[in-house]
């Protein structure tokens, strides 16, 4: 397919937006909305990596969207648009594309975000496929990782370490089980919950590449010290039933990536408040440990007693020579 | 290098701006500028396709920004910060980083831009960069390319061809100058004159396919005819010296891409302020044509012949299949 009929075919129709011109000019242009900030991040996701050559091309477009609004989640941020840049290889044909724009209008739609622009390029040795997110919150209301406070209580959302065992499914390691796999190739930007904390949690973040690297993390930027109960880690019922409740079960979700949840901390003044945005999302939040002086990430296990793994997450490798 | 490494040390000092939160949160903050819009845009360059592999570090740098830039300067905007997606190989050793985000810096610093965010992926078979800018411009102000009117001049900024004598250079097929391999390696978005032309030119865009098929572009866009004489084409002295004056040898110039060059369209009541902004910038503009009612391109010789060339510049692939 000629970059022309992709654009004019298939990518024109996703972008409404009166920001995005139709695609017709050099770039976009976007009126702010006023008295907002605008919350921007940038991911990409490199196929063989960040997924599997044969995953689904409209899960592969969903979760592109998703990790990207995620982040946005994380911040507390309504999406706006995105933009995107396509790299292509051989094997992504034009029954690919159709399935992946496909895929992509209805993550869009989901959503309610715009397709505002981007660019394409083929002939790579694999995909590899980036995008921006723009979002939208109340000035000054954006939620950092580096506001905790000692004292306030640490919460994570959903369930923790689903996508890995996902993964492992995806890549035949592991016994098939549609709800986990899911989890990995469809994750759930948790924008409504995000949202919702403005105001109330102190820090947030997502958690993408491990619930106790992404704590470390948290701990490291608001200089304090985070304590973590493995004990009260909220796992699904698929993912309890792969393995008994030990302590190495635990750490085991505690170190897998691509969960996509909201990992924060509030005040103990705002539990019920927690509590209730909790149930009005209709998301499961579960207090996990608590913010206190020092620094690093302290881990009790299920007998109480302190835990210091070998491997907290994934470390990514960004050049090819370490 | 690991990511963490390729992040604080390399890549946290050039996030200077306060938007960019040092790096250490999911998203960007930036709080929009009163009272107008924002321009978006992204481009990705990959290896071997928009540089080739032996291009200097620092050069790829430069024109990953430039290329991104050009499209701002194009609407007007004036850039304000960028996001970037590192998607390395191998072949990117930390020499190769260390010279890359050296180069970006300058870059960045040319044109007082801030790095905002992005993201990195290591471990693919080529280097895949892409790039988001942000720039502003005054509300409603931002040029487009569907706003020409029948009796607008067409002009073109700089020199047209250069870039293509430099490809053709860097890949060994002509005899080297340093001046023409310098204009593909590292071109120059024309930010100052695109900021001036906005409430002088009535259309705009930046040239970087091919002046041709750029200018077919615009007219579609417009909605009439653009008629172009060849002869009035600006070489630069270098160019001009590589063959003698002919249509065909204009042709080439006029087909060759990545000139980041402004095409823009403005009323003849406008000529002298074009005139006097051009050398305002210091920066060479010529008329070359001029809006009619119609459609499509019409493209006149130094004889006076209408041409009928069988390419117009470049048309990408974005698909395995086409």
């Amino acid at each position: 397919m000629r970059e022309r009929t992709l654009i004019d075919t298939l990518l024109r129709p996703l972008a409404r937006h009166p920001a995005a011109r139709g695609l017709a000019d050099d770039a976009a242009i976007l009126t702010p909305p006023l008295g907002r900030d605008l919350v921007l991040t940038h991911d990409v996701l490199a196929c063989g990596i960040h997924y599997l050559p044969d995953d689904p091309p409209s899960d592969i477009a969903w979760k592109l969207l998703a990790v990207n609004l995620s982040d946005l989640a994380a911040m507390g941020a309504r999406p706006v648009g995105v933009l995107m840049g396509l790299g292509l290889s051989a094997a992504e044909d034009d029954g690919w594309l159709s399935a992946f724009v496909a895929g992509l209008g209805r993550a869009l739609e989901r959503w309610d975000v715009a397709l505002l622009g981007g660019d394409t390029v083929a002939g790579l040795d694999r995909a590899v496929l980036g995008l921006t997110a723009i979002g939208q919150v109340a000035r000054g209301g954006a939620l950092t990782r580096g506001a905790a406070s000692v004292g306030d209580d640490l919460y994570v959302t959903g369930t923790i370490g689903d996508a890995g065992l996902g993964l492992a499914i995806a890549r035949g390691d592991a016994v098939s089980d549609k709800y986990l796999l899911n989890r990995f190739r469809r994750p759930e930007p948790r924008l409504a919950m995000g949202q919702g904390l403005v105001g109330l949690a102190s820090a947030a973040m997502d958690v993408s590449d491990g619930l106790l690297i992404d704590a470390e993390r948290l701990a490291a930027a608001s200089g304090l010290r985070l304590s973590l109960e493995l004990a009260q880690l909220p796992l699904s019922d698929p993912a309890a039933a792969r393995a008994p409740r030990s302590d190495d079960a635990l750490l085991e979700r505690a170190t897998a990536g691509d969960d996509y949840e909201l990992l924060f901390t509030a005040p103990a003044s705002a539990a019920d408040a927690v509590a209730a945005l909790a149930s009005a999302c209709k998301l499961r939040v579960t207090r996990v440990g608590r913010a206190l002086a020092g620094e690093g990430l302290s881990i009790t296990g299920m007998g109480g007693r302190a835990l210091a793994p070998l491997r907290l997450g994934y470390e990514h490798q960004a050049g090819g020579s370490a």
